[in-house]
């Protein structure tokens, strides 16, 4: 066993994930329909990116499994996670670290996952 | 004791509690700062408004609280109960209820309560 | 219209929505999985029973649903609207309202209801 | 700018950070009193540690800082996030990252970091 010192990377990918983990777990649950749904995107995309390091964010609603959920006499459904399409990226010193999340329909889920790395001024 | 026939007045007041606990529940956590306040209580407003029953909503987040908890070195925060000032009118067959959320200095205590009760049509 | 006075039954069904509307938006999206579930049913009468004017709380959530959810590649899922059957009593001055919540089949959704009213002490 | 292959390391702090991010948005919020408080303490655990990569796990809830909010009328408060004292280890491959949280009082923030990065078998 190796003890590491901490380092900007690690600290991205950690703040990486605090911010999925953190939008996945604040805004899923929410009522939407097809009028709302823009709406929720965008304010999502408003309040994680108030974060610390957070440098882009895009959130997007799929809105065709959103529409085959409708179809309950009420007219609306809720915020799921396999609706959630997201690409963060994060800064922290010297390291941007873009991480997403997608429904991946072969293991059925929401997947979290980090897509680059990328070590700035070397 | 006497068992009750359940009215329209029962159900209206019944679905205006939902929606409080709904969007206390649902929303209170939110990372905002005041740049992403308007974006928050708008996407509230929409989201509760798709809920059956909801006939009008007003979603007024406390901009002077927030302010006066911004002082942390991430110039953030989170949306609390005590920011929101909500108003909710609920119609339920011949009933209009009106309910609203606002902090109570005195009980220290965002306060859920009745507003108004209308019979229609009578 | 008619403006109406609000009364102790007004109040009991406004605050046992609230219940509901509280306990769904709190608690769905935990993860959950068998080892965990009775965990989350006993946090969650807890939580809720400490709130104003609760005299009765049960939760269940579906084993079999929540089985019939597991096959993904992690062995775990989330606590789903459609998995709660709840029931709670309210007490407010003279009236106890019980309501609950269950999916309902046919309409597809986790349906809220008034179960029953009772007037005390007349 | 150098494109990074991604290494266990960066997954063990991506899952870590994920969830202290999920925790802290799904339970913050949650009605307690002195008497729920060990429920919720032991249902955030269970329900965390049933997330990928989770190996060990410790939630306190701070007791003293719960007493001195319990001021208000209905003798209950909510979970908040300077409260919360999480310990979380995730095992990634060769990778245990440990990860905490804890309110820190000069920056009046409820601080999530990285604790230690240990790589195994090497």
């Amino acid at each position: 066993m190796i003890r590491e010192k901490i380092t900007d990377r690690d600290n991205a990918l950690f703040e990486a994930g605090i911010k999925l983990g953190a939008l996945y777990h604040q805004f899923t649950g929410s009522p939407i329909n097809l009028d709302s749904v823009s709406s929720i995107e965008q304010a999502i995309q408003k309040c994680i990116s108030v974060q610390p390091y957070v440098n882009e964010i895009s959130v997007n609603i799929d809105r065709e499994m959103l529409k085959s959920k409708l179809g309950n006499k009420f007219g609306y459904f809720e915020l799921q996670g396999p609706m959630l399409r997201v690409k963060i990226t994060v800064k922290y010193g010297s390291v941007k670290a873009k991480v997403g999340m997608e429904y991946d329909t072969e293991l059925n889920y929401p997947l979290m996952k980090i897509e680059e790395i990328e070590e700035l001024n070397v």
